[in-house]
């Protein structure tokens, strides 16, 4: 087997002989006792055997009197037998049949003369008795190794006087956190600090696959503080990560420390994001280096690290689930790695859609709103918009079948909309990407949206968003339903240093801009007012520098880091902004036919209607409503 | 709105009033505020915004140099800008931007110079810089209300700077058991003695649908006694489960108590079973009265309170998995209620069969063996055998189709066989149904079993179950596998009080019998051996006394009910009886050529040739190994 430095390994290659080499060096479940009471969930370990019966006893099934059926014999409606109170018993159900009986005679059918009984017809042995065993034998099997506990199986190894059982013990999964800039999650870091926060991840997914986590305190780059730790950490648990922080040349550093304490088998997998990952081992201790970036330690730490939890903890009947999917943008890749993409997932039209996301490896958030995560594979460049591709669902199926694809501009509200939907359909999700008005648009033609967001003005009549409708949509298929009209303007810095009154003030030099993405309605506008006024755009300061929301344009000035940039009042109001008010534009959503009757359009479109959106609309400020939920046109 | 007593309402009307009764009366979800870090798979109660931007500083995106942008436009090829010490400043990826710069250039396109760079190309302003908020922006909804959180969303919430958030409180379900005959869990109950199981059931249950469960100490049949804990629970807890003991009469008694404390909405709903279930509340409190039979206790809690349960943890996106299947046997129901039938499940022939087991309420293995739960409804006498019936699932659908259907005879080989299979094939199972030998073969042609065990006696030859194969079977199309001899004999009890030495010793009068189920092999064996004697076997006190397996024959006869009946000797072994050796039989596994290339049938055919399998029969005892796992016949 193969030692290398800086390989470039397939990652199931290194999967496969890494879980071997392990499983060769003692890797393997352990087992521990705990009460049946708790076990609900837990996998067994080794079958679990009756003790007792149950019934532990023979039990009266009925109310009515215990006796010994021989006496009964020739018993009939001309032949009735008559019995002295010591050939029979009172029994209530549940009660223990009484020695010398073996069967039960209902209430109903029983005469009483005296203290005597008469019966008319004859018991057969052990009638209405619950006999010792009806349930559960001693010395059966009630459970065999490697099941998974339900509440009824508790239910019958109590029955079956089994009081505590072994179990696959969880994994304990110890995660150690490095690096001189890692702080404690907090809610004021300082520049350079970077918040810990792939501890709190890793945990999570720990335990979703069935181990328990330990996180160990965060280690300076010390290399001797380092070897200790990793020693410590190697004697208390079962796995460790060893995260990596994220700056250059730390990942060698890790492997060189594992190595003196261990063994490395891999160091670098053709796989992105994750390739700079070091499969190691002290002793049957897998030793997993992790690099910092979250993203890229998500996907190597259920790479490499889940497959070892789910086989020491029993869980390996866990499997993943795929699906085919339509792509809706191309996707380049390179060639010596595997890339793996997050992608958001639809139902559109009676299709699978997957859509790419962000692939920063520092962006956590992408991997919140992915859906699925679709494989490039190694020796592929990619692929094209419209190929059909495989994606590994992260989501139940269901959740991605109840969500509403909203793609187009941004506006606060349809997070808003999101939420109010969710919680009063709680199977409807409103699933929203970023990509302007005219992205939108797009994605309605190619049959990738349920419903865009859309603030185009026509330069021409000064209207909005109808005639782009007519445009685009020569065939009709598509209704514009109203939603808010919200005041357009000039955001800049509190206090307005630099006395912008109106648009043209932003050319009088010494502006810093913030612009928004070619497409998205903000640019539209902006442009527009250039042309009207005579300005040249480009010729200001930061016209390359765009931004996808309104918020993020926000949080640059905020930042102190631009001096102005066009965004609605309620993301300047959000960051506490001057505001320069310059229109008012109208936003709409532009939803399709196919669309138009599905449950969650419908509830939208209600919410849309309600008190409740104009009130959450006040509050965030800058919006005037007047006909929300109507449908303003129809092609 | 009716307060009936005793009312037979369907169970349908009975959830949907409860419900919105409840709901009128205050139930409601509830929140808690929790560390992020702990909230992995929690449901969020309410949107939760960011309150820092990540990342919350402009950080440098590559090692290099930090400069303003401007100082190097109209840089070239032939015409470098050279920057001098107070124009720039190296930084290291990660690093904050320093103030007055916009941009980074990489350390490859930096060219040294003593002290001072010299660049060669023009930088663009904010190039090489992760911005503020290009993963998440201040004040943007990271999560709307009423989501299930995961790992990745923690580390969302944490680089947002959100250290705790509110989420859906788990509802506590406090659950009370009752009755003078209860006792807690343990080993050694005395006869008449009732072990307190539900209570552990219905708490997995509870956890495994979102609430935390609260168990009180069991309450003796006192009124008074019984009023105080109930008014306790209802104090301490958002739901009550009443669980009502099984005696006659315990019913009313409970609801006369919660009409005390509060209201009684329905007792009794046309459902079996389940039957004399009360819906009732204390305040919003929802008090459930449940029967003290577990399989009715189930099927009511799982009825009526998991709705409310998954309301109020904010977990109603679960969703039930409903399948066709082709049922094996009739089942005739009431017509007055609804019938909930326990079903075991596979997938046969490329076909989904469900088999009614046991509808005895107290038979708690009979819900541990269930794969799905079929409904009869009101108003209907049943199903026919091969009619296609609906089936919601109990477990997930993968693990049926990963099962072995094996229906035949019994014997605890069988149970090994399913523990060996499962701990080598994770994904595989082995499901068994005791319906005897000539059942097994019957199930077999019907096209409902992969595999049966069978042990049938030709009188003509003496020889075992190739004769019947080739009656059964004419057109062929099974084969028959090897499996084990073991020994028949007679079980009695230990010590052999009644000096039963031979077969023909059982008819020497004073012999209670215990006999097995007609269409079992033994029951063949026994009948043979009658016939053989010049016996009439009915002439026996106790021939009508069936019982389904050896192990449960077994049972009665350790109990003392009986005096003898016949079995194997394993199953003797396990109760300590004495054994009297009849015959070594020949037990072998039918299996129809269409499940003969499944995984399975390929696995159990290599457990029958290990030497694991030899190891275990050697210990249960009884059995002769010759060829397991040869193919002894094919037709």
């Amino acid at each position: 087997m193969a030692f290398d430095y800086l390989s470039n390994v397939s990652d199931d290659t290194a999967e496969r002989e890494y879980t071997e080499y392990l499983k060769s060096k003692g890797l393997a479940p352990k087992s521990e006792r705990i009460a049946v009471g708790s076990s609900c969930g837990r996998v067994s370990m080794g079958a679990v055997y009756a003790k007792i019966c149950s019934p532990h006893y023979h039990a009266s099934a009925m109310d009515g009197i215990a006796l010994s059926a021989s006496r009964t014999f020739g018993a009939g409606e001309t032949t009735p037998v008559t019995l002295s109170p010591d050939e029979f018993e009172w029994v209530d159900t549940g009660d223990p049949l009484p020695d010398g009986c073996d069967a039960v005679v209902m209430i109903e059918d029983v005469v009483r003369e005296g203290d005597c009984v008469k019966l008319y017809s004859a018991a057969a042995p052990w009638q209405h008795i619950r006999q010792i065993g009806e349930d559960i034998c001693a010395g059966e099997m009630i459970l065999p190794g490697g099941a998974r506990i339900s509440p009824s199986a508790i239910g019958a190894m109590i029955a079956g006087g089994v009081t505590s059982l072994n179990v696959v013990k969880k994994p304990v999964v110890g995660i150690i956190p490095t690096g001189d800039e890692i702080i404690p999650p907090c809610e004021n870091p300082k520049p350079g600090d970077i918040m810990e926060f792939n501890s709190s991840i890793f945990s999570a997914m720990t335990e979703q696959w069935g181990g328990e986590a330990r996180v160990y305190p965060i280690v300076p780059d010390d290399r001797e503080k380092l070897r200790e730790m990793l020693s410590r950490a190697a004697s208390e648990c079962d796995m460790v990560i060893l995260n990596a922080g994220s700056s250059a040349g730390r990942d060698d550093y890790s492997a060189q420390t594992i190595r003196e304490l261990g063994e490395v088998l891999y160091h670098g997998i053709a796989m992105k994001p994750g390739k700079p990952a070091i499969l190691g081992s002290i002793g049957p201790v897998p030793v997993l280096g992790v690099p910092g970036y979250p993203v890229s330690g998500i996907i190597v730490v259920e790479r490499f690290l889940r497959p070892l939890i789910e086989y020491c903890s029993g869980q390996s009947f866990n499997e993943d689930e795929y699906v085919p999917a339509r792509l809706t943008r191309a996707v380049v890749s390179g060639l010596k790695y595997k890339e793996l993409v997050r992608v958001r997932m639809g139902s559109v039209n009676g299709r699978l859609i997957a859509s790419p996301l962000n692939r920063g490896a520092g962006v956590v958030s992408s991997f919140m709103k992915a859906d699925g995560i679709m494989e490039v594979p190694q020796g592929t460049e990619g692929f094209e918009a419209g190929e059909s591709v495989t994606v590994r669902l992260l989501r139940p199926k269901k959740e991605i079948y109840g969500a509403a694809m909203c793609i187009g501009s941004h506006d606060p509200l349809i997070d808003e909309l999101a939420d109010m939907l969710h919680a009063a359909h709680p199977a409807e999700f409103l699933s929203s990407s970023h990509v302007g008005s005219m992205g939108g648009i797009m994605a309605v033609r190619r049959g990738e949206a349920h419903l865009a967001g859309i603030h185009l003005l026509d330069e021409n009549d000064g209207r909005y968003n109808v005639s782009y409708l007519k445009k685009y949509f020569p065939n009709g298929g598509v209704r514009l339903v109203e939603c808010a009209g919200r005041t357009q303007g000039i955001m800049c810095a509190k206090g307005n240093p630099k006395n912008i009154r109106c648009f043209k003030d932003l050319f009088g030099g010494g502006i810093s801009y913030v612009n928004r993405q070619k497409g998205s309605g903000t640019r539209v506008l902006f442009d527009y007012l250039c042309a009207q006024n005579g300005l040249r755009g480009s010729s200001l300061y930061g016209y390359e520098r765009e931004e996808l929301t309104h918020t993020s344009v926000a949080a640059q000035l905020a930042s102190g880091s631009g001096d102005a940039g066009m965004g609605i009042y309620s993301a300047a109001m959000m960051y506490g902004l001057d505001f320069v008010p310059v229109c008012t534009e109208q936003y709409d959503l532009l939803i399709p036919d196919h669309a138009w009757e599905s449950p969650y359009v419908r509830h939208i479109i209600e919410i849309l209607k309600s008190d409740e959106f104009k009130a959450r609309l006040n509050e965030m400020g800058g919006y005037t409503l007047n006909d929300p939920g109507e449908v303003r046109c129809r092609l």
